[in-house]
């Protein structure tokens, strides 16, 4: 995402929690800070990506955190997946310093990341969106400005329980096919024009096929977003059991060392509870 | 289904379980039987399009059924949903009287079925599928040969239980937007472009706002299919835990009286357990 920011003409200065993760920043211009401190001294726009509502809280108020070293009327736009009431709070308490924040959750794995074809999904006042927008149309293809600070996280976790359903059905529906000796691709096709149509059936029925996950997007990533989804869910009194059921699958398989397959791996529990072979 | 073998071309004699329920038939030259045993006196194709396999069974084997009035050398193409074992045992009944048969189960609902779109699975010897394929194109869009008799119903039943997944997914996602006071037309169409794509969040997710259920697909037909992948799954060893949750679901909205219900109406479940007003 900052080399697509870099290619886009952007001037970047980066930070990683693991120094060295990006060498190939460097070629493209982009400058590498110590501290999220000195990374933000002279910017206008701060784009965090980082993992869950903690690790957000440390980048921004840590000791060497944002506020420690941006400027008043520093835009900060953060692309973490974390809880609505996370975003709500450090507006909240980034406002105080004078900094403007947008919550900007992304979808689309790593290869949307890398292609710059990632959908994003903003909360925050239309100005501030707006501020963000170029930044955010350098690393995404589709930028929709869905309400007010949190909305953003709200849409993503409707994803990820969307996203639930439509992993678990097809990943039922390959399963049952296997079993009862189909020719799995040609069911694919022979579906896929009719009302079972996916993203999912399309692009991910045949790593469920051949039991193979490559990245995409990790079960342990998604397992934390149904956990936010679910907690929202609660506080709000909506009851969701077929995402619960894939948050308990895919901490099986988490225990079972799959966390960093690809959440297509939920196809891995249902062919596991239908004694297919490993 | 029947009246778009006529406008194809083809000469029609129909017989409907519940008499004078189409009327428009005259209209394009489609005479009328009293008996399926008189309608299929003279037929080299006879088309069956009934609700489960017991239903076949009557038609096929009852007093005045088609072994009752068909020549041999007759194609029986059974286009109804039923088990792949009703398949079985029916074609092997049938083939005693010289008479041949495909399974040719629909996807598509009542507008594939009127506008001549519907998506067919067919299973059954080579020349048989060969036969049939000119009637089965004048009823539906997609015509594909998936197997032996029986594996047309096999493909059926993973259609039913992908959309179990999809359908289940797509409402719970709508239930957790409308609870979070999201713009849910936009959030949709936000999502329409990620990796939540699909038929079911495009056509159905707007019914399921407006907690409106018209045909479509009914919420009693799409259970009585589930029924049959589930004893399809529990024969093989397969376990679908989203699927049978779906059937326990469409049971209670069966029992509340919305089994006529277009099966978006699962959405009206996921609402009722999170207090959502009907």
């Amino acid at each position: 995402m900052a080399a697509n920011l870099a290619r886009a003409g952007f001037s970047v200065t980066a930070w990683n929690r693991t120094p060295g993760r990006a060498p190939e920043l460097a070629d493209l211009g982009v400058s590498m800070a110590a501290t999220p401190a000195e990374a933000v001294a002279s910017a206008d726009i701060v784009v965090v990506c980082v993992s869950d509502t903690p690790d957000v809280e440390d980048v921004l108020f840590g000791p060497d955190g944002v506020v420690n070293g941006a400027r008043a009327g520093t835009l900060v736009v953060d692309c973490s997946t974390i809880a609505p009431s996370g975003s709500w709070d450090f507006a909240a308490r980034l406002r105080e310093h004078g900094i403007a924040m947008v919550d900007a959750p992304v979808s689309g794995g790593s290869e949307g990341a890398r292609n710059a074809t990632l959908t994003i999904f903003v909360g925050g006042e239309p100005e501030d969106v707006e501020r963000a927008r170029p930044a955010l149309s350098a690393m995404g293809r589709t930028v929709t400005h869905v309400g007010p600070i949190g909305a953003g996280q709200a849409v993503k976790a409707v994803n990820q329980v969307i996203l639930a359903g439509a992993y678990l059905g097809v990943a039922e529906g390959i399963v049952l096919a296997i079993k009862a000796g189909l020719d799995v691709e040609q069911v694919v096709g022979a579906l896929g024009g009719g009302a079972a149509q996916s993203w999912v059936l399309t692009n991910r029925s045949g790593r469920m096929l051949d039991n193979d996950y490559p990245l995409g997007f990790k079960v342990a990533l998604h397992h934390k977003d149904l956990g936010i989804a679910l907690d929202l869910a609660a506080r709000l009194g909506a009851v969701l059991p077929v995402s619960a059921l894939a948050a308990q699958l895919e901490s099986g398989l988490m225990a079972q060392g799959h966390g960093d397959d690809d959440m297509s791996a939920l196809a891995r529990a249902i062919r596991g509870l239908s004694g297919l072979e490993d």
